[in-house]
């Protein structure tokens, strides 16, 4: 088969595979009809992460079972599912407490299981998944999902759970003004979250027309392309002399954690997703004077995926609208390359 | 009248100071019938933080109230009032979202007002309080307190308010666990408060018998003697092998922060009041992959204060009894020093 490996900076190559095979009683296999690049695949791209050797690379796809363990309880052959970023075990303390990033036997795609057998990465035609029952979610009623629904059920392994994440830690609810920052994919389905959330005025820090006017679809009222204590001052302008209840950190480098920080009003709550990259942006001075809370961080897109997944199916949201682009898997050099240079918000591969 | 100064590293001293007048329509004048030494106050004292001339020092008090300015309105003359450590105008959009120190108009204790008029230290015998009737509360049906009473009505204007703080912002619940870094007045606070919120399962940390002992009478259930490692391994012993959901920090070291973290949970919740000195010490890579949200900072314990005043005088929690020494005014050097050399938790002074 044929998946995608990163080399090294701007590196990417698609090559043959091996296929994969069942390893342990708990592991499915899954024939991948969609997969997509993820904002922080860009760090390793960049070099600002390290390759220290070629690697399978991806860790969000969907696509349909082919085979599975004689310990997989909850999923069968030719059931459609959506593998979230993080695998994880489903049974362990953290993975009960809805905290599967932690989870205590998680593997990793692209990387190992935690017996040390190697793990594919998303971006190629199958995956062996380990803890299939505790990762994969099945999508019930749908045989084969067309390219939109593709696209918003794609979105659920990682973007639109992430921006939900973002959400969830800046305590965003009915009433409260939120301010977006980030106009990658994640911080656009923060703002599609923001509004399924309930609220009802929501700012989006964006200076990209295309990437602007999809955060007015997802539901901000206002954008602002202003940076640093200039963005913040309109956003007290805009609030009527405040900052934000909830703003949401999108982005992970010490600029947008600042940019997040000048806008949480004192008693206010800011979440965080972006990768953190660099010194730590976290001045406790401020959250100790300003009483901002903190909260955030790797999202368990997988406790959220039952309710994102019912609205999807029932089309109250869409997030799949962060896909400007779907390329073939032999584009995926391609497909780096336009989201490295900004070209193109996410792209989806199509084996 | 006489009050405490602050004249530099392990000098404090008691003098003749001019008796404060109403200096503006909504000042109140109290005359101090208790006051205290906060663990705060042991910065300067010890030089960590600087004091670059004499200054008058002390921000939690209780009294009568003498006189009030024409524009007070909720206050008046023979009142029995507890005064928050932070004073707040209670009508600035920080104030009604229940921030009250992050105040638009705060005056500080010691320090001036927002019309740079000096205010008066709390460690003296009566202090011009800005601001009214956004700060004091009145205690009712309360002429004279016994001392038992005024130890409890003290510990409102900051320690049990702050440990209340650092338990919400650790949210604290029925059924959660809590473990409490930090057995000076506040920590134990927050013992008290976790208790009160419900919480069956409290950790407190302490190597001292005496804040040991006060601990269990606050209702911890567990108290741990190690540090570091030793103690968060000691911690997911007693919790059946897994860290605990809330954790509250009330010292402000870095080590006291890392100590917090390394005992929460993934998806745990930490709750700092701790005023920060030194290094950063949050570790943003740590609160991303453990997904630990961070809340708190300096407590608004005039938010809290109906409530809790409330339990106070109805004898459902007793927090005074953080006070194990009583001194009179003049004897504020050797409070100072029995608290730093941790020879008393908390010392009350009356003048």
């Amino acid at each position: 088969m044929r998946a995608t490996l990163i080399h090294g900076p701007r590196d990417i190559r698609v090559e043959d595979c091996p296929e994969p095979t069942l390893r342990a009683d708990t592991d499915a296999i899954v024939r991948v009809s969609a997969a997509c690049v993820c904002g922080s695949d860009l760090w390793p791209y960049r070099g600002v992460s390290p390759t220290p050797r070629p690697r399978r690379i991806g860790h969000e796809f969907i696509g349909r079972i082919e085979a599975v363990g004689p310990r997989v309880s909850t999923l069968a052959v030719g059931d459609f599912v959506v593998a979230p970023w993080a695998n994880s075990c489903g049974t362990c303390p953290p993975c009960r407490d809805g905290v599967q990033v932690a989870c205590e036997h998680r593997a990793h795609w692209g990387g190992a299981d935690e017996n040390g057998l190697p793990v594919d990465g998303g971006q190629g035609e199958a995956v062996r998944v380990p803890n299939a029952d505790g990762t994969l979610v099945a999508v019930p009623g749908v045989a084969e999902p067309d390219e939109a629904l593709s696209k918003s059920l794609l979105a659920l392994s990682d973007v639109m759970g992430t921006g939900h994440h973002a959400a969830l830690g800046a305590r965003v609810a009915p009433g409260r003004s939120v301010v977006v920052v980030g106009d990658g994919a994640v911080g656009l389905c923060g703002v599609l979250a923001a509004k399924r959330l309930g609220a009802t005025r929501i700012i989006a820090m964006s200076r990209h027309a295309d990437r602007a006017a999809l955060a007015r679809d997802f539901g901000a009222t206002d954008v602002v392309a202003e940076r640093g204590a200039d963005a913040a001052a309109k956003v007290r302008e805009l609030l009527g002399g405040v900052l934000a209840d909830s703003v949401l950190e999108c982005v992970g480098t010490a600029e947008s954690m600042d940019q997040a920080l000048r806008c949480t009003r004192p008693g206010g709550s800011l979440g965080f997703v972006g990768v953190p990259h660099g010194d730590d942006p976290l001045p406790i001075s401020v959250l100790f004077a300003k009483n901002i809370s903190v909260a955030g961080g790797a999202a368990s897109t997988r406790a959220y995926l039952p309710e994102l997944l019912a609205d999807v199916l029932a089309g109250s949201i869409n997030p799949g609208l962060v896909f400007d682009a779907v390329m073939g898997l032999e584009q995926a050099p391609e497909a780096y390359a336009a989201m490295d240079e900004r070209r193109a918000i996410k792209v989806m591969l199509v084996p």
